[in-house]
């Protein structure tokens, strides 16, 4: 039935599609037609027109499309020759290539009004129809995607059935658009790319490196207490230890290009593992010292084409938090789980719900033997059962080096554990077990929040840019309301650094409200304002982003419960 | 008087490679001779020979040079024709080739016993004036430092007036060769090089990476408090940002060979400055932002020649504790006040002293305008004056784009502060002043401890490994007299644990006797001896790793006492 439904609404959206080539046909008459499908909400289609079109000429587009839904004109069908169907769109030559292409002796036509579209169909009825739409935006679009072929200009549209379902779409689209990291990045002063330095480059500014210090810090924590060892490795190493490791054979169109040093090449690193293994090589292991776990913040460099780049999402440089575990294959099972429990505590601690867990096995092309591989993968699943944690198994959906668990969310990628039967043997990372002999050792990738840049993006999406207490660049703004209460908004300002509290005091000559207006564009989950009663009885008023009032009180009992909140990692902002 | 007597024990140490000469050929009748000057506290002589020399040669060339000291034969100078001196030399190849090289008609030959040599002398009378001397080592040696050219085997000893002088000097090398930090990084596990990642880049082991961690806690926490703000910026950068920088131009033999990314060069940062140039210039700044400090613990990439890389010290990639203030002039003398404070606090925390400082002025190729270098001169020598600091002029000795400060350790570099004329102008840095106009910033590079590399090797040196409690990996290491008191040493390890202390309890089935021997090996401050007296009394017996024994005493007074030692980042390990 949904998916009825669903295929009812893609074939409106692609009839939406040739309605609104009909609109822009009556516009420019000399227009040439690329292709117009339905997409995911909607539709869109590639014009080849006279002049470029502006966000202003949407309208009348619309106003268009309009006159020809009420008129409620038939969408008409029919069958000809490709040769009749060359003469008919003689003018048309992106059309033509596509009638050249078409393997069939015969192709389809659909007519709607004075609009003739080469299609396979299907479409609706009649264009009355068509329920509820939108036009969104204009870009430019390679025809067939080529960038040696003409742009063309793409109209994205949305479509429902209801004006209620747009409206909720709608609504859903702008705030997204609110909750856009590099929108909120570029107005909380976070982060910048430049073009200068090379796309893809992220430069933490103060505030953006506030947060990630103290979320490095707390993953830092997280780990020693759970018996990581942090390490760090350079991030250059000889190419020959990548074409030993494989990754030069399978990961070549990601890795940079070599420089050369004194003979030899070198790459700037694309994981962190091969530092890490060589540390571990360093000294011999008996089967008493494993696990071994070792957690770096590593800054790795991969190549990604400039245009799939986005934001702090897709980049070209990225600090993962990286660890691999070296244990025996009979302490996988708990480090997996250990690895996992981790992980469930960071997604908690973050604030992240509606996960999906997916246990990918064996592809076709695969390192190792099949038997362990097996191994492996029962033992993934068992320490997922032991957590309590429900899963989908992907199959074939492993890396080619083991198989692998990922815990996903919408807008984060989530934490990834990946089991290696490849590079132990390339490296003969091995431990002497209790039989006296040497065993290669069971080796785990494993990232939870994935990299810092990555998961800030996903920070700023999921909070909307207003972080929790513990995360907030600044945590209070202290707004004396005249001149004369400047010193006691300084003292509190001091009180507060001198706890470990970021707060600032907004010394400027402005009106109270104008300060209190910048606090909250800021996101600044707390302002302290203070005037003649808050000095006279060693109080603050306090208000939060939101707006909201909190009754005055007593500066210390406000900076116990702010160092309450932070100590606590608290996701609300209410004061006990 | 004290140069006249150098230039005495030289001569007499350059007498003593003849001698050194003399005794190798009554062993060796068939050996060739490349030179043999003196050099600082000895002298070397350079031998083509038969077989390889060893260690266990060197004792017996001893003997031999003491009977030739003994016999007190006299050294005697004779100039002959090179005609004379080439059939003299005949079967002296590498004597033969210096004979050419030397322009005058004659050369002077000097003669004892039955060693003749080339040179220019002058000698002692007679081998009886040698005085304390000792062979140290055998090195391989390009003639005339050529990989060309054949190796020879260089012999090092060294030569003192008296056997006292002698003493103090081998005990001196004896000290350095234990606190050398690639020995003492090898024993306490701290670090590793590998020839397969490429030399000279530093692999940072879980124990030399705690130590790193701890530093760079308390470097970034005395930033903040100080008003810097952190920042990160990634480690590569389009070429051309280097072009515009003058780095391409003034450092391209330390800057590694660019690498290729659609078309457009990239290179590995060697420097963090054009980062936070980018990072400031994101936004328009007012006269009353400035200054703005951005500090990163940026790692560079700087190329060396693999001949000079040394353990820790001498490295290609290293993380600067970088930090680059940005001010109007009118605030720099305040600026470099600030970085000098925070310079000498940094010193004092680590326990150096024995500094000298230096300010280096306009050398003779320099940017920027005369006038505004000795402006710029006049406010560092204030700043100094101001911070009750002495210092030498350094004339002509600063960095070309700007005059510096140095304060210099033995051992260590030390901070470093440069004002730059150069960058500003290059990147237009600017802020709009008080009357309106945009204006250059003044911009200053500073580091506080160097680089984490070479500030370790230093601290090793400093330290000899003993690190003070704060910083040593591994705090107390608590020992089960018997497997019956285990319980209870896991309990007081927990317990340090779960208050921040590094504790480990060594739960091995060994003798107490060689679990301490253990822990003084790895220099670990405190050691915690525990048996059924402190069991039954929730004491510890206190070792220092000196192998003081402090008197038994309750186990939360001790956990109060170590915790305030790290606190207070303590020196000493006397408790309180």
């Amino acid at each position: 039935m949904a998916s009825k439904d669903s295929e009812k609404l893609e074939i409106m959206r692609h009839s939406a599609a040739h309605v609104m080539a009909e609109a822009v046909l009556s516009i420019f008459p000399e227009a040439k037609f690329g292709i117009g499908p339905a997409i995911e909400n909607g539709f869109y289609y590639d014009f080849d027109l006279p002049r470029s079109l502006t966000v202003d000429d949407l309208p009348l587009i619309e106003s268009k499309m309009r006159e020809i839904i009420a008129a409620n004109v038939p969408f008409t069908r029919e069958e000809v020759t490709k040769k009749k169907a060359k003469a008919l769109f003689a003018d048309q030559p992106y059309k033509l290539e596509l009638i050249d292409e078409i393997p069939d002796a015969k192709v389809s036509l659909y007519q709607e009004g004075k609009f003739l579209d080469l299609c396979r169909g299907p479409h609706i009825g009649s264009t009355g129809e068509i329920g509820a739409f939108k036009l969104l935006s204009i870009a430019g679009a390679y025809w067939r995607g080529d960038e040696k072929r003409p742009m063309l200009q793409r109209v994205y549209g949305v479509a429902f059935d209801t004006e209620e379902a747009l409206a909720e779409h709608l609504n859903k689209l702008d705030e997204a658009a609110k909750r856009d990291h590099r929108k909120l990045g570029k107005e909380l002063d976070l982060f910048s790319l430049h073009e200068e330095a090379g796309p893809g480059l992220v430069h933490w500014h103060p505030k953006g490196a506030v947060i990630r210090r103290i979320i490095e810090d707390f993953w830092k924590d997280e780990h020693i207490k759970r018996g990581y060892d942090i390490v760090y490795t350079p991030h250059i190493a000889k190419l020959n230890l990548w074409k030993t490791s494989g990754h030069w054979e399978f990961y070549r169109d990601y890795l940079y290009s070599p420089m050369e040093v004194e003979g030899q090449e070198y790459i700037i690193k694309p994981m962190n593992c091969l530092g890490h293994i060589l540390i571990y090589k360093t000294s011999h292991h008996s089967y008493r010292e494993l696990p071994l776990r070792y957690a770096e913040l590593g800054t790795v460099y991969r190549y990604e084409r400039s245009g799939v780049l986005h934001g702090l999402s897709r980049v070209r440089g990225f600090t993962q938090d990286d660890a691999h575990i070296f244990c025996r294959f009979d302490q996988l099972e708990d480090e997996v789980a250990g690895v996992l429990d981790l992980a469930m505590f960071m997604v908690d601690t973050f604030g992240f719900s509606d996960y999906q867990i997916f246990l990918s096995t064996r592809p076709e092309k695969y390192a190792g033997d099949t038997k362990v591989w097996e191994e492996a993968t029962d033992t993934l699943s068992r320490a997922l059962t032991r957590q309590g944690l429900e899963y989908s198994v992907d199959p074939g959906e492993g890396v080619f080096y083991g198989p692998k668990i990922d815990i996903k969310f919408e807008g984060w990628q989530g934490p990834t554990i990946q089991v290696d039967f490849n590079l132990p043997s390339r490296f003969d990372v091995s431990y002497t077990g209790e039989d006296g002999q040497e065993h290669l050792v069971a080796m785990v990738h494993r990232t939870v929040l994935g990299s810092m840049e990555r998961f800030l993006a996903s920070l700023i999406e999921h909070y909307a840019g207003a972080f929790p207490v513990w995360l907030a660049p600044v945590q209070a703004m202290v707004i004396p309301i005249a001149d004369r209460h400047l010193d006691y908004a300084r003292k509190l300002e001091a009180e507060l650094k001198n706890d470990g509290v970021r707060a600032e005091a907004d010394a400027r000559s402005e009106t109270v409200n104008l300060k209190i207006r910048r606090a909250q564009l800021n996101k600044i989950p707390y302002m302290l304002v203070v005037g003649d009663k808050e000095v006279q009885a060693s109080t603050v008023s306090v208000r939060l982003r939101s707006g909201e009032k909190i009754d005055s009180q007593p500066f210390a009992s406000f900076k116990k419960s702010i160092k309450a909140a932070i100590a606590s990692r608290s996701a609300g902002l209410q004061l006990d």
